[in-house]
């Protein structure tokens, strides 16, 4: 089962003016619902890299209501799992931070001992050069790992 | 209603012992149970830095039953509650990497516009020295600290 594309990024009627995380459309869209949306944030260190976007704008995890939560965990598990499956990651990260932008985002990102930062955080300081870029060592078509990540968001509970 | 002192730190049967968190006591023991205990970091530039970490040798979130992945969730987000009310923090960071040690923690960080390294992440570019330390700045009692998170667990569903 494929997922459908999703629709194209319209701000809710909440959207603060002030936040870019609900007035722009940035990254490469995955899926969305009436809640959430997921991009693939094209980052070009790290090309398996989600991000599961609130669609309201919620600062803290804490504020959203228990069965919010729990969707947005069920989501996060959903990304993490198709990474694992497809790449076979060393390990996947996931975090929400929001110092820059406080609206509610969570990052789901695969890393490889090979990669840029390993065993560094994203956010540290870079350890090495990944000789012909991440995405070509990576060697995989990320718009059916897209495809694939959609399809298993679209089965979520 | 106050928590107890958690009991002492006893690596489980099944603790791998190549792994730190199975093995080694760090931090300032806050609350445990069977499944999970929480810790105070002691990082001199981040004072109020918790971990929640599976008392099992687990590396991704994803690997947990749901009961788990939920119980966890609540854990984190009752410590994320505490520092909100007490110190009233620019953000919450919540961060589950694993690249150094691939056993199951959750980063819980009250960040604030005056630390070391805001808005760049815990593990970034320091921006800053705080005079007189973190700790002077933040100028509340720990203990006190502790005492509210680990209640706030001990009533966690």
């Amino acid at each position: 089962m494929s997922a459908a594309a999703p629709a194209p990024f319209v701000p809710l009627p909440s959207a603060d003016p002030a936040c870019p995380l609900c007035r722009e459309h940035t990254g490469v869209p995955v899926w969305q619902d009436a809640d959430w949306r997921v991009i693939r944030a094209e980052d070009a260190d790290f090309p398996a890299f989600y991000r599961v976007i609130a669609r309201a704008h919620v600062g803290e995890f804490s504020a959203l209501p228990a069965a919010q939560r729990a969707r947005c965990m069920a989501l996060v598990c959903a990304v993490e799992r198709v990474l694992l499956e497809r790449l076979a990651p060393r390990k996947i990260n996931l975090a929400a931070l929001g110092n820059m932008v406080p609206h509610l985002h969570w990052h789901v990102i695969a890393r490889f001992a090979w990669d840029s930062h390993f065993p560094q955080a994203v956010w540290g300081p870079r350890q090495r050069e990944v000789e012909g870029g991440a995405r070509a060592r990576l060697g995989i078509d990320l718009r059916a790992l897209d495809a694939a990540v959609a399809t298993a968001l679209s089965q979520c509970p």
